[in-house]
């Protein structure tokens, strides 16, 4: 059995569970590496998967008889089958952040649970910290970030749309990567006022704002990078919003390092962009893995702990609506004393 | 308040419920047109959209006056305001198959509801039936997969990869429409058998079955076509059992209609399969619109009964696990005595 399989059955043991769903399709990647519709059952004996036909052969061809897991279709299970699973077991966990209402109900009558127990993501926490092959996976994606930034740079032209430059990211991605850890988004002008912008038709103008953010996965793991370049002259005030910005970022890189306190570092940015009569509308940062957004969340409304080997963002930013957007966004690594910062594109 | 949203209070009112949390992101870009993470929520006298700072901008560029809704930025509400939102309500709707076990406990404790009561996906029911709008949009984004399957059928040559011909795909559908419905699959030889196989650098023999099921989006509403193509001189058993699927999914589009039972549908192309010692390994269709896969499912394990403008897929397919495979897929509407193909390229 793999070793985060043999840590979920250690933990299991330690908080009296007999049994444990996992339905999380990236909970059972992380787990297991299979990359199928599904669901994982941990039993007393045996670790289960089931699926359907669609991914059987393909489920066949990334286990090994190492992986210690049985493969179940679906469509070959009985009612008995269900019931056996958990039977004498006391408690089973569940994820009661990815289960939905329904499916709880569901679970409690076909499996015949006593108890079904919210396991409080202990997966997604254990995900938060990664071993050398995750971060190498990472390291590897901030690079080619890195790369396509460099070659974007210089790719972009006043009357180009910011469609055509996403697309052109897009296929860098896709030609060098596993392709995109989300939809890349170019704002320029008032459009990069919203954080959230999607690409549109809008060509860049001689003297523009131009924000970035974009990232890639390899193995399945992601990158995640912002930059805001100021194109040909822009007005004296737009360049104090990004000095701004820039300041608290590198602030930020300076601070983190293992055992710093999330909430207090997101505080510090959100007073300083108040003193200067800005807010802090978004989080400051999240952690980046399997999943582009996960544990921890780097923001005054929840506190973490950073602990070694953390991958997270940092990424302040100030929007003025209608006018023009400026965040600014790393990918780093919790070190003992410090981070190393994974994504290095000019600022 | 437009047509939906007042069904909406219609379906609450009959239901004896005071007010409503919609939650699943489709509802609410269903009924509201708003395309944002948040939450809305129907309340005894007012409908109300709760965002964040990300979204407020693009929101209000969404919504007039006409729609009455209120929108909210989550980090300005208190914990009175979220308990004031159904003061007086005796019974809340909730969306059981889309939230969370967690979220549901959250919701009995920050609105203080006394019944949150589950709804049955009556939103997701209504949904089933597509309007002339709807329509208009799924119409559109068919024929526009057909005029990229007419391109693309001319494109493809032997020593190209299935990656290659996807990505041509998928720029056709970035260039000519609001973007992909899903990934798109284009499955040659072996890889065919996989029914969710993912684009690889396997290259297009002389002698070939390649597999494409592709689609796109307009106004946010899909299309859903696959075509197996043989090329060149493939084996006679595969060309029998092209003929075999082929049968089938026509003999579906002849009988189809205005309160055909799908459970049966379903069972007549399993069954004349087994005739022939296959099986079908899953659904024969499902219905298409703001989601790729909505509800009906067409399949033997549960039973719809189809009405006029339903719109869905019949998609029978044969696979020999490490061989090949074939999928034929249309889009269609159903009418009131039989059914229009949105989907035309040749078969």
């Amino acid at each position: 059995m793999n070793q985060k399989m043999q840590w979920l059955r250690n933990q299991l043991l330690s908080l009296n569970l007999q049994g444990m769903i996992v339905t999380n399709p990236v909970n059972i990647r992380y787990l297991t590496n299979i990359q199928a519709e599904g669901i994982l059952l941990v039993t007393r004996k045996e670790n289960i998967f089931i699926t359907d036909g669609r991914y059987i052969e393909d489920v066949h061809n990334t286990l090994t008889l190492f992986d210690e897991i049985v493969v179940y279709d679906v469509r070959g299970l009985t009612k008995d089958d269900y019931e056996n699973f958990f039977m004498f077991c006391e408690n089973v966990g569940f994820e009661e952040d990815y289960v939905t209402y329904s499916k709880y109900k569901e679970y409690i009558r076909k499996y015949k649970i006593n108890n079904l127990v919210e396991t409080e993501n202990m997966i997604e926490k254990q995900r938060m910290i990664k071993d050398e092959e995750e971060i190498g996976y990472i390291r590897k994606a901030c690079q080619i970030t890195d790369e396509c930034f460099e070659y974007i740079s210089n790719y972009i032209k006043p009357g180009m749309t910011e469609k055509q430059i996403a697309k052109e990211i897009n296929e860098y991605f896709y030609k060098n990567s596993d392709g995109l850890a989300f939809e890349t988004i170019v704002a320029s002008g008032e459009n990069s006022s919203k954080p959230h912008a999607i690409p549109t038709d809008r060509q860049i103008q001689k003297d523009d704002v131009i924000l970035i953010d974009m990232g890639c996965r390899v193995n399945g793991y992601c990158s995640d990078m912002s930059r805001t370049i100021l194109f040909g002259q822009v007005p004296q005030y737009v360049k104090q919003i990004y000095d701004l910005v820039l300041k608290n970022q590198e602030q930020v890189l300076k601070e983190v390092k293992e055992n710093s306190n999330t909430k207090l570092i997101a505080k510090m940015v959100d007073n300083d962009f108040r003193l200067n009569n800005y807010d802090l509308i978004h989080a400051l940062g999240h952690g980046v893995g399997l999943d582009i957004h996960e544990d921890p969340v780097l923001s005054f409304n929840s506190e973490h702990i950073l602990k070694e080997n953390m991958i997270v963002t940092d990424e302040p930013g100030i929007y003025i609506a209608g006018q023009f957007g400026v965040r600014i966004e790393d990918t780093i690594r919790i070190t003992k004393d410090g981070c190393e910062v994974l994504t290095n594109s000019p600022k």
